[in-house]
């Protein structure tokens, strides 16, 4: 009655593949012991149920399991390092996602790989499912697609929809260097920022830092500073561009920006030379956040920078999304958010940050994703500026 | 950190609400206990899962959720008896239905409730999302978009694809009456029956009953029996009339049809008068399945008929999908078939006509939903076929 037993598979004896026999999901459902609970959980009893909701669709937030509930959304195009897999092979990154919704937000994280690429059918798709779920995490979409499908559903929907690639990432990252800047005595205000990869994730850590006060920012990309300056830019580079390199009319190579820098974040998978890490700022801060090779080696970076981090679970500082999507969609649930603002991904890096507390040192300037505090401090923060922001239903 | 709790709802105290709160479903998923755990789970182990399914799809049998889940789709338009109420208000029913996809065939099921209800956007949208699941069943869509929508979607994918308004309802009416004529000592061959109901069910149940050896069988719709005779017959009415009616010749009213006929079938809502009813053969089969209003009371009933059955859990026999669907599904899956085919219910009518046994008797001709043997004696019997129909991948 069951599928493959742990002991009987392709790979039997690998731990990873061990794990991952029968998949890591299930579907819990309300047992029924006998006619009488069958008659209430399904005909005739449900009939009044649904007649309810028909009349006064709010019910649906207390007789369903859809406020609860997030479709996991990919097209398999930009998983993990991995790039283009395609929807059935990113399936296990999207149940682990689901996972970590479940376990460090009580969130029912439902994974939907789309056997689609194209921009206005995932749109339109992910739209016809919506009356389904409560939220909407898009997840290993590839840019620039992310950016409009994103913003396109927001639009389009009244539930929270979130791109966690962007907006995860940036919520961990504003937090742990909201604790460097602090550690190094500096303000967002005078801080030199360098941010290397202007895909999903770099664009939307030079929003967040934009909104938590930095002014002196450049992105740059595999031809160098973002800036207006120059010809080959996409639409979503040039309005990158108009947001950070132009308003301090810097531009030119990686090398040019990073000298005397206070910080630098990579996101982008490439390796900064060491010659060129050597021209920061004294008490530099290095985020080299691409796994599994960050962009500076954590030794090389320890050289010239006072405060490292990494995405890896093996170095001190893990800049993991965990600390942030499950905490956040737990928060907008809570307060029944019909969307997340950015006033919500803002209390969710503060209360990140603030988690650190007394404990702020160079090597602990963001706190462990199994920290049993990150969860509810994130979710009350991120319901509380749903209240402010006035997209709160409760 | 959780939602509404049971005392503090706007219907507390009334039973069938109770149980609604926070809906009958949720995602269990595989706890991570460390570390460790989420480097085989998540980054970096799981990359090493979804590169090994990229170069072997198949390997999403072993590794993923996906080969035990059904997705339990909807628009919302032919909910139970209440007519087109919406995507939103259908959710307690698919909810309803993945609760007995779990405890009577363990299956996994999703439920999906469509913002549309074009025949062309839900089937590209089903098809977009068919990497996500190991089979779709369709529920409570309308006719005549329901045939059209699950015909294409057979065409189009390789995974079961079943409506179980007509297939589900056709397996189980196939095994009951199997039984009654065993007891009333007739064979199909020589059989007249009258299905009363030209939608989704009546159809699969003309279907499955001509597939059983059933040659004398007239549908009626509102407007008498379903032949060519009349000028008023949609396309799908047209190619029923082709294949029952037309074949004996018979036309005119559900009377005409009634008098002398040895079985009815009701699936229509209608009421039957009893002075019709009166005019059928003598030791007649009347199966009266509208809910919760069955065409003829079962009291009238069983002045003219030897075997009754109804739609209803207060009365014996009960035709109850949940006979079917959970074991059609799990069989399918034990079979990794690539669809759900003809031979495949056949086998699932037979298996449930066959647990009855020596028990047969006017008020037992099918068994209980409750019985324990149901769920694995039709999933072993719809495997069996699979293989035989040659589908089953394993």
């Amino acid at each position: 009655m069951s599928h493959t037993s742990p002991v009987n598979h392709p790979r039997a004896g690998d731990p990873v593949f061990d794990l991952h026999v029968g998949g890591k999901l299930s579907v819990a459902a309300t047992p029924l012991e006998g006619k009488e609970d069958l008659s209430l959980a399904y005909t005739p009893g449900v009939a009044r149920v649904c007649t309810a909701i028909a009349e006064d669709p709010a019910l649906t937030q207390h007789y369903t399991w859809v406020p609860n509930t997030v479709a996991v959304v990919t097209d398999g195009t930009a998983v993990l390092g991995l790039g283009d897999i395609g929807p059935a092979a990113a399936m296990p990154v999207m149940e682990g996602k689901a996972v970590l919704f479940k376990q460090f937000g009580g969130v029912d994280g439902v994974p939907i790989c789309l056997d689609t690429t194209d921009t206005e059918e995932i749109i339109d798709t992910v739209a016809r499912l919506a009356p389904s779920f409560g939220g909407i995490n898009l997840e290993d979409i590839s840019a620039p697609r992310c950016f409009e499908i994103e913003a396109r559903l927001k639009e389009r929907l009244d539930i929270p929809v979130f791109h966690d690639d962007q907006h995860g990432t940036a919520v961990v990252t504003l937090a742990a260097l909201t604790n460097a800047l602090k550690l190094t005595g500096r303000n967002p205000e005078s801080t030199r920022v360098v941010i290397s990869g202007a895909g999903a994730a770099g664009v939307a850590i030079a929003t967040i830092l934009l909104e938590a006060g930095v002014k002196d920012l450049v992105v740059t990309d595999r031809k160098g500073v973002v800036s207006s300056e120059r010809t080959d830019l996409t639409p979503v580079k040039r309005r990158l561009a108009a947001m950070t390199a132009d308003l301090t009319g810097r531009s030119g190579t990686l090398a040019e920006a990073m000298a005397g820098a206070d910080v630098f974040i990579g996101v982008s998978g490439g390796t900064v030379p060491e010659e060129i890490v050597a021209t920061m700022a004294p008490e530099a801060i290095i985020f080299a956040m691409a796994n599994p090779d960050p962009e500076v080696h954590p030794d090389v970076a320890h050289r010239y920078a006072r405060v490292v981090a990494t995405g890896r679970s093996d170095f001190p500082n893990q800049i993991n999304n965990v600390l942030a999507f499950p905490g956040i969609f737990r928060g907008a649930f809570d307060a029944r958010a019909s969307a997340i603002t950015e006033g919500m991904k803002l209390a969710a890096a503060e209360a990140l940050a603030d988690l650190v507390g007394s404990g702020l040192a160079e090597d602990l300037v963001i706190p462990s994703p199994f920290d049993p505090r990150v969860g509810p401090a994130v979710a009350a923060a991120v319901a509380e500026a749903a209240r402010q922001d006035r997209v709160a239903r409760a």
